[in-house]
């Protein structure tokens, strides 16, 4: 069952994706493959690398500088616990995997959050409700002028 | 003139993309586009933000566990003068790109350096021939035992 159109079921062991509490936002499949829009670092407390990747639609609309993304825009990001590397002292790498978000555009459905659902996921599995309360409101209080979304393209 | 057989003239210009000293390596067309292999962060002096990203045969290689890496792989690290993020006092976000750094492999050609052939790009262009004599030094002396490449997968 793809709840939302964009996205879709998890491959390879027949289950579904598990669906994001207030929007029913899921995991899209093949997003790894997906190309970069930019890494980052979370200082503390978080002590992450990430890097959002997103699909066609919003490379396309990153790359032409479209505000706001259209509908079937999807972002993923990515994101790591940073370590020190083995083999160079002055770099971070990434450790274990920590969670995976995701944002879907649709307008319609999601005309209540500036267009935009959210799902936030740990180990495949969507975070509570209370958590997923609080995406739009800091999105929507810091990068409203860029339709919702914090990443920059990486030049 | 495609110097080495996996990468390609750049497009758009009509210009060649020029090729590094020693080795002959050019920056491969489309490659902002390949898969992310990983993010890293470089601390002082550089202050970067890292992506390494690979051709099809370095992600296969990659997902496979296959060293050495198959003749043909190819992987860019793009980087960036890493920025406080305007919108989140927590993250470090891309700013200036700096180098463009690529290793092709091709193990007769670059029997002499491991079965790699390497290139350091600033603005699209190669950087001197005393750069490029460090290059494999570093990469023997440290990580020689995965087939000379720092970067791991980011699970």
């Amino acid at each position: 069952m793809a709840i939302v159109g964009v996205t879709s079921v998890a491959s390879g062991d027949g289950d579904k994706n598990p669906a994001s509490p207030i929007y029913g936002v899921t995991i899209p499949d093949g997003h790894r493959k997906w190309e970069l829009i930019a890494p980052a670092l979370e200082h503390e407390p978080l002590n992450e690398l990430r890097a959002v990747v997103g699909n066609q639609k919003a490379i396309d609309a990153y790359r032409a500088g479209t505000l706001p993304f259209p509908d079937g825009t999807v972002l993923v990001k990515l994101a790591w616990k940073h370590i020190q590397s083995p083999e160079f002292e002055s770099a971070l790498v990434p450790g274990a995997a920590t969670t995976v978000q995701v944002m879907v555009k649709d307008s319609k459905k999601y005309a209540a959050s500036g267009g935009w659902g959210f799902g936030r996921f740990i180990d495949g599995k969507p975070v509570d409700e209370a958590q997923h309360e609080t995406c739009f409101a800091c999105h929507e209080s810091r990068v409203k002028a860029r339709d919702y979304v914090f990443t920059r393209f990486a030049p």
